[in-house]
């Protein structure tokens, strides 16, 4: 039996976060619709104390989607949670995701307690959330370098106060994935009350394991993973939804599946780049420009006998339009071939070799050779009929 | 003991294949000389056979270097052998990096033969680039999807054959970190002669996965990483040599070290983004623009407290210039207060109060606050003195 693993997306709120992608609430009301479509269970809006935007957008979201439960974010604050439970009125689900931090680094130098007293707010925020009569995630923050056996008693403390969903974030993105799979199984092996909760994972990329920790937390139970539209997240970013999403679907045998419909994925990609100002890197995966480029004279070659190849995910799939053969200097004779053969071109053996090498020194002079140059160069060679 | 791992940076010839990303031959030996300097152990300069271009500057990075051992990649072809063996004539040490698939896909669907003649021509390729008098690595192409038991023979036939080193890519950047760690176990396990060889782990970033899967070969005995500065790569791109380096740097607990001059990362990033023109994300981790970057109002203060509570890596270890606090909308009062500090003003709190709300609605217009926008906030509050 597949189990299902929610989708939160958090690309409104902590992708929201990063310098420059600041968004209207126009603009976060068209990306909320989106992710709706996409599939989406739970939408987080914004953190709404910390400003009239954010509280507006949470409002306008709230009205704006039907399907996905839309969250708020508050510390373990009387007033956060107020001016959330607010700003949640108009959602058909909404959901208060509060929390404290659980590292000693957390306790000791951000908040200047003891591990007790965080425990007693955090369950105090857990309890009076809830009596807004909404959904409530409570957030275990630095979970990654937190001391297991008090996390472990925070997480029981804060689902005997009525937690529906515990987040375990990987706050400064530290854990490799082994470690981080092992925390989210000796939660499991350790709280008593966890199967009334959702577990969560919440995964940053400081060093680059963002998606292999959330697939190792998911591999160990957690059954909600947040994530954000290209990773997009404060400083190295979080957790990408479509790598995630892609991932479940690629490897059948972790036994997970999501609702994400993965063919809306790259026009989602291309709205949050395009409304956040913030370019996706070519060779980011599933959605960068050169995901599904081919342009090595090997790869060319064996890509273009068999797409399976040199690829795991149809483009299809994530709604790539096609994959493209690039030629280069790296290019070899078939990739050369079969663009001759789309423009038109037969080749000889022999002819192509001439081609090739004529190839070669436009290619070493001009990085990327386009159709124009080919014609050019069979332009020079009568033996070449179209 | 803490064992040492060899840095093979394939940024000249698996990054160089990049759409756009050519480089020319004095490009290619600028590059070298800073791999040089940067520490890396092996650094892949080309493909001999694949253009005129490609085989100069495998002789000039040849020339240009002196402590890394200077690497071509061949295909298990003689010509191609040739071609690499006479470029690597000016190496101290050279080494050829032939190879042949290992996958049923590819010996069915790109060499349309069997796993009995793609051994034995793979054996072959040993031996005949052994003749050359260099250092040889050996790739069984696609081993993320060969059958594990021929996978082991393969590797056990090329390391009688007299192969240095074998490479086990996952070339299409299909595997899971645990997946991908158990087959280099299974191969310690499974192949005799295995501690004559050198295991090198080359990963791509289809999924999302590469720095994850190379730490997962790392951590089951391979000894040798394959990397490229940015993660720059064919498709979705190759693992990052920054990401690599920096969690071995950081997770003391592997037992590992490299020889990398941290220090010397962002540099090397900025000079390969430049002559590459290839943008750096600026949420890449290590070396974005934003991977230091803190904006929201809880992450500002806990920083503002303590930089430990929000940041596993100094930015100094980088050579990154400092951590930025960057004022939006999301930014609290602790990181406003600081920066009026930074800017000559002490405020009271009352003060701040008012100052905070005004900059709120600056913030909502403005996406990010610049210190001349506070300037002018200050100027409306003549209770503030610089």
């Amino acid at each position: 039996m597949s189990q299902k693993i929610q989708i939160f997306d958090t690309t409104l709120r902590d992708g929201e976060q990063v310098p420059g992608c600041q968004l209207s609430t126009d603009e976060k009301i068209i990306v909320a619709r989106e992710l709706e479509l996409l599939g989406v269970d739970i939408i987080e809006a914004g953190f709404p104390i910390s400003s009239p935007g954010d509280f507006l957008s949470v409002i306008e979201i709230s009205k704006a989607v039907k399907e996905p439960v839309v969250c708020a974010l508050t510390r373990s604050k009387k007033d956060d949670i107020d001016v959330a439970g607010e700003a949640l009125r108009y959602a058909k689900r909404g959901r208060i995701h509060t929390g404290i931090g659980s590292s000693d680094i957390h306790i000791k130098h951000k908040f200047n307690t003891t591990r007790e007293k965080v425990l007693e707010q955090g369950v105090w925020a857990v309890q009076y959330a809830k009596s807004k009569g909404v959904e409530v995630e409570f957030f275990a923050e630095d979970s990654g370098r937190a001391d297991l056996a008090f996390l472990a008693q925070m997480v029981e403390a804060v689902i005997a106060a009525g937690a529906d969903v515990v987040n375990i974030p990987d706050t400064t993105g530290y854990c490799l994935p082994e470690l981080y799979g092992k925390r989210i199984k000796y939660l499991y092996e350790h709280v008593s009350n966890i199967h009334k909760a959702v577990i969560s994972v919440h995964c940053h990329n400081d060093l680059g394991l963002a998606t292999a920790n959330t697939i190792a937390g998911l591999a160990n139970g957690a059954r909600q993973a947040e994530v954000t539209i290209n990773g997009i997240g404060e400083r190295a970013g979080n957790t990408s939804l479509e790598e995630v999403a892609m991932i479940i679907k690629t490897h059948k045998d972790l036994g997970l599946h999501t609702n994400i419909k993965s063919e809306r994925i790259y026009a989602m990609s291309q709205l949050v780049s395009d409304l956040m100002r913030m370019p996706v890197q070519p060779n980011k995966a599933i959605v960068g420009a050169n995901a599904f480029a081919h342009s090595s004279g090997i790869h060319q070659d064996g890509f273009l006998k068999n797409s399976e190849n040199y690829e795991i995910i149809n483009p299809d799939e994530v709604g790539v339009p096609c994959s493209s053969i690039v030629l280069t200097a790296r290019s070899g004779r078939a990739a050369l071939k079969h663009r001759m053969e789309l423009l038109g071109y037969q080749t000889t053996k022999a002819e192509l070799d001439v081609l090739y090498e004529n190839f070669l020194v436009v290619a070493d002079e001009k990085k990327k050779v386009e159709d124009e140059d080919l014609i050019a160069l069979a332009a020079q060679m009568p033996i070449l009929v179209k």
